[in-house]
């Protein structure tokens, strides 16, 4: 079985379960980190598992650019390619297609769009995006979906979604007939589309799991609406989901929205929010984040949080990463990058110990406000 | 004592010794990677312990500007500031001064130059400079010195070094009443100059034997002369030089350099090659360098050298780490970095090796033209 449930919150929609691949056991609620072109910016595999994460994503479109997923064939997939042996999620590059607004062009059989780096025609199909994963070798794929911006009018939503689920019926199809090419399982997830009109999320969600996905992602969120609809939308779309699967909310979030969308059922989370913020001087710790380049730190002594058991709480003040970050060192990027996946992963493994305590309503309460204050 | 030597090489002036500080023993011939801004540029200190490094530099003039040596004192000094416990040795600034040529202003007492950073007014004496050391509390110190340019005429090189003898004088005399910050010692190394004028390097490297240094660099070398009028002024150097103390090349080099003055009797180097030259994509290996960006390795699955036993040999491909230089990727000068420095450590590792078994000049002539090759 591909997934397991646990345990279910007493007191919530929170699960604890189990996601298991040929590259390992996840334990969810997970987080995981983007490592976009084939690396988590500034961060080694080792550096990776020392920060204890599980699984971590890559993205296709970047992948199919540069270095072409036909490269990465020859070396025998992503996970040899970058010397990463844990699981790996894959996007469709739909997402990113799709945010190219003025060089791509949708029709029914695909989208066509004109490359960020050069200008050179590119093409995505359902089918395309599942043979470019399989070269990839990702442990979870996805199919290619059309992400509809925010806001949108329902009429959009709504065309957007058949299109949306004629293309996830040709990728499930495909993927029934196909073998992996390095013998490892890779599992297909469907993507629930909608926007913020819960009948179009319901329509999809219905269409999808009758497609009988390995697993299911919401997608459509995090995408400018305020966090109150995003958690709504999530809350809303879970229960349409079978519970023997995992759910997956696309691109979220902040730690707060992590806690938020875990009570409402979700599993799996990822986002370049830890990496991002850390490289542009953001750290986030248990009692709050702060802008470590900030003066007020510049003779600080004391590691970014004083509980924290990262590499780099156990070896450096706030005062040397100020100052590193201060003179564009990258040594201060990586240091920051890895307090900020070991937080992320912190908190995840917290809230599934909680779940399975039946104290996670309680535990959330007690620590929003101080991770969402800045120190 | 200080300094051991341990062994003299039968058929060259090479030697093996040993070089011990309150941070630990250090084995010589040695090559000392740079941290100008108190970090070896992308390392983490667990990264240079597993390249093998033994000592690191800091620039005095770096860490004078930011972050301050006096808030580095508030730290309790280098060490405990970029966390690296083993031994530090520290330039007196003055060859950054001197390098500021339209914007700095040379007297009997000292220099007075503006920030690169700013412009704000600075001044560098002979005492200043041995006291920001003292705040630094690096284990090996320089001694405030002029680097006279290459070339330089007889007359300036000859006044140059009346100066840089004065102030040696004058450092000498106050390291003397000094007591140490931090508990530990911090050596004092007095700097041969003369430019390549031998009856001023002999006069220079006369009076400072006198003065009785616990150790002795030969600068003003490595300033864009031919290498074989720097092989000459080496050797030259290295017998005015007492035998029972360390001698220091200042900036030397290519692997080629170093293993060309450890024939002459130099027992510490450091250079910013191995670190800069990484950055920029140009790695070393004992069958030669490579231009590692180059579109050639795009599909090499091989690591860079397969007989090193550095972290980015044993787990990454030239492939990969030629996608990630690419795609502008840190990973990719980190992964860089750290075979460059293994190699240099390698490089001084083996020949310490092959000075105690008398093989050195016959290892030398086997290796010396592969490393110099391009791969």
């Amino acid at each position: 079985m591909f997934f397991k449930k646990i345990h279910k919150d007493a007191n919530s929609k929170a699960r604890a379960g189990l996601l298991r691949t040929d590259h390992g056991t996840v334990e969810t609620p997970i987080f995981m980190p983007v490592g976009t072109q084939a690396t988590v910016k500034t961060l080694t595999p080792d550096d990776l598992l020392k920060s204890e994460v599980q699984i971590i994503l890559g993205n296709t479109y970047h992948l199919f650019l540069r270095p072409g997923h036909k490269l990465i064939e020859e070396f025998g997939g992503l996970h040899p390619f970058m010397s990463w042996d844990k699981p790996i999620l894959t996007d469709s590059g739909g997402y990113q297609v799709f945010s190219l607004k003025e060089i791509r062009k949708i029709d029914e059989e695909g989208v066509t769009f004109q490359s960020h780096l050069d200008g050179s025609h590119q093409r995505f199909t359902p089918e395309s995006v599942l043979n470019i994963q399989r070269s990839l070798g990702s442990d979870i794929m996805m199919v290619l979906d059309e992400c509809a911006p925010y806001p949108s009018t329902k009429e959009y939503a709504s065309k957007s979604n058949v299109l949306t689920l004629k293309w996830a019926a040709i990728a499930r199809e495909l993927y029934e007939k196909q073998k992996p090419l390095y013998g490892h399982n890779q599992w297909l997830f469907g993507i629930v589309q909608g926007s913020t009109y819960k009948e179009i999320r319901q329509k999809s969600a219905e269409e999808l799991v009758k497609m009988d996905f390995p697993g299911y992602s919401i997608g459509g969120l995090a995408v400018g609406e305020p966090p109150e609809v995003m958690y709504e939308m999530t809350d809303f779309t879970t229960d349409l989901l079978p519970d023997n699967k995992p759910k997956y909310l696309m691109g979220v979030g902040k730690p707060e929205d992590i806690l938020e969308n875990i009570e409402r059922g979700v599993d799996m989370f990822d986002c370049v929010i830890p990496t991002r913020n850390a490289r542009n001087g953001t750290v986030f710790s248990k009692a709050g984040k702060m802008i470590i380049k900030a003066g007020r730190f510049k003779a600080d002594q004391n590691p970014i949080d004083n509980t924290c058991g990262c590499y780099t709480c156990q070896k450096f003040s706030r005062g040397y990463i100020r100052h590193l970050m201060n003179v564009n060192e990258i040594l201060g990027l990586k240091l920051a990058t890895i307090h900020n996946i070991h937080f992320y992963l912190w908190l995840v493994k917290e809230a599934r110990k909680h779940i399975i305590e039946n104290t996670f309503i309680d535990w959330k309460k007690k620590i929003l406000p101080k991770i969402k204050s800045v120190i």
